[in-house]
């Protein structure tokens, strides 16, 4: 997906949030906008947002001194997620319809995101995971099941910190020996890297790989060629998030996105509204 | 007011809304965009976001190639205030205390602004009029009423086209002999000039100048000399709109400002809710 005029002053607005998280310094709040803002003004908009994005947050990092700036909101978010994990795992065996269930709060958990919103409190996270059960859904579950069951392999692209939990219980309900979970190379945002994936338990359960990339989505060229490899070769990829949606929706592959929808442009992209849970195939094959 | 942070994203929103009421071609709102990213990445934060709007919106103008890009929407307003305004100088009159209400619709007239959102419609303008008669107001009409019957002086400065004609019937229950009308100096936005204040059929109740300047506010030093002779001579300024809020604050003066808050920024520095219908006077004597 191209970027759109008006995800310039939204990624700008974001970039202001992300950097105010890092550090409370305003002489780097003013340098990062002022660096965003030079940027912006030269941007290649055919590349998406997460591009951006990318370099963004590689300076915001860079000024910040900080490798890993969202570190501890990671830690948190996977901690809060563990504890509310054994709840919904009851919740989904009890459901008349558990693959159903689990893909809902793969999607819900999506509302783990720092990159969007300045911030996300544990009282809406929990409102979301039990609103999901119930609330609409665009897409089909039963033949994401079909898909997923004829699947050889899967590439199971994942987002954020604490949401990786609810990808957890998601995967195992699907054949999950033929299942490789891919993260993020480094830090970027609150996104999913290797430490992730082991505190959310996954390196038990799957192969984990990562990315190779710091974008916050997955921008094939900048990924390493090992996971390039596993991508081309997967009979089905899944893909979580905004981020990922942004950046895969121009590549060719069977690919299943899974996100709740954060911003006007996706919504028009996709035709639903903004908050809606979304799990779409790709329609570039 | 100097623009904090947060003024940037919002500013270049604004610009990208108001490129696009101007004209359909998708170059010039690129072209736009990138010039404001680009001088927006230089820009004084001293200065107040109006400053930066007079640049931006003389740039429209320039590369639209058109003077006046929102002629027809002035008009519009103008017209629809105009059929709006015996039914609602009927309710002052027939009000208990038709001050109040007069000044509570030269307030809510404010709402005719395509500066901070790009459009607003009809059924909202006269819902707007029509709640003001009930609705909170932050500040004492008597103490503004007490200001006005002191002054021996007075010069009102305008924003919108439209919100003009309510001025008047605030202006109605002034000494209004004692009144002088400022409007912009040339075209910028929707805001009055010479023509909206003729059409609000002002020129033969007051005296009418306009202040030389296409700032979207009121820059004193960008002013025309003899607007500045008037407003240091008079006893009382009574400022309208979010745009002289911006630009006035830190000057000294006895002013009273009249708006409607649109920014969390200026709700923040008044200490309001957005929406709400705003009397203050100066804090700056």
């Amino acid at each position: 997906m191209k970027t759109f005029f008006e995800c310039i002053p939204c990624l700008i607005q974001q970039s202001l949030s992300a950097v105010r998280l890092v550090t409370g310094d305003e002489r780097i709040h003013e340098q990062v906008l002022r660096e965003i803002l030079q940027s912006a003004s030269k941007m290649d908009l055919c590349q998406p947002p997460a591009a951006m994005a990318q370099v963004i947050h590689r300076r915001i990092r860079k000024l910040c001194e900080n490798d890993d700036p969202y570190r501890a909101s990671k830690l948190r978010f996977n901690r809060l997620a563990l504890d509310l994990l054994p709840d919904f795992q009851h919740r989904v065996e009890k459901s008349p319809d558990p693959w159903d269930a689990a893909v809902r709060l793969a999607i819900a958990g999506n509302i783990m995101d720092l990159g969007v919103k300045g911030g996300v409190g544990e009282a809406e996270i929990r409102e979301v995971l039990d609103h999901s059960l119930q609330e609409p859904l665009h897409g089909s579950p039963a033949e994401f099941a079909d898909a997923a069951g004829r699947a050889r392999s899967i590439l199971y692209l994942t987002d954020n910190a604490g949401e990786i939990v609810f990808d957890r219980l998601l995967i195992e309900h699907m054949p999950h020996q033929e299942v490789t979970v891919a993260v993020r190379g480094s830090p970027v945002i609150n996104d999913a890297t290797l430490e992730d994936a082991e505190q959310a338990g996954l390196f038990n359960l799957v192969t984990v790989i990562d990315n190779g990339s710091d974008a916050p989505g997955t921008i094939i060229h900048d990924c390493k060629e090992a996971f390039q490899r596993r991508f081309a070769d997967a009979d089905l990829v899944i893909a979580k998030g905004q981020g990922n949606y942004e950046t895969l929706t121009d590549v060719s592959g069977n690919i299943y996105f899974l996100l709740r929808v954060k911003c006007p442009i996706i919504a028009r992209d996709i035709g639903c509204p903004v908050g809606r849970m979304v799990l779409q195939p790709s329609r570039k094959k």
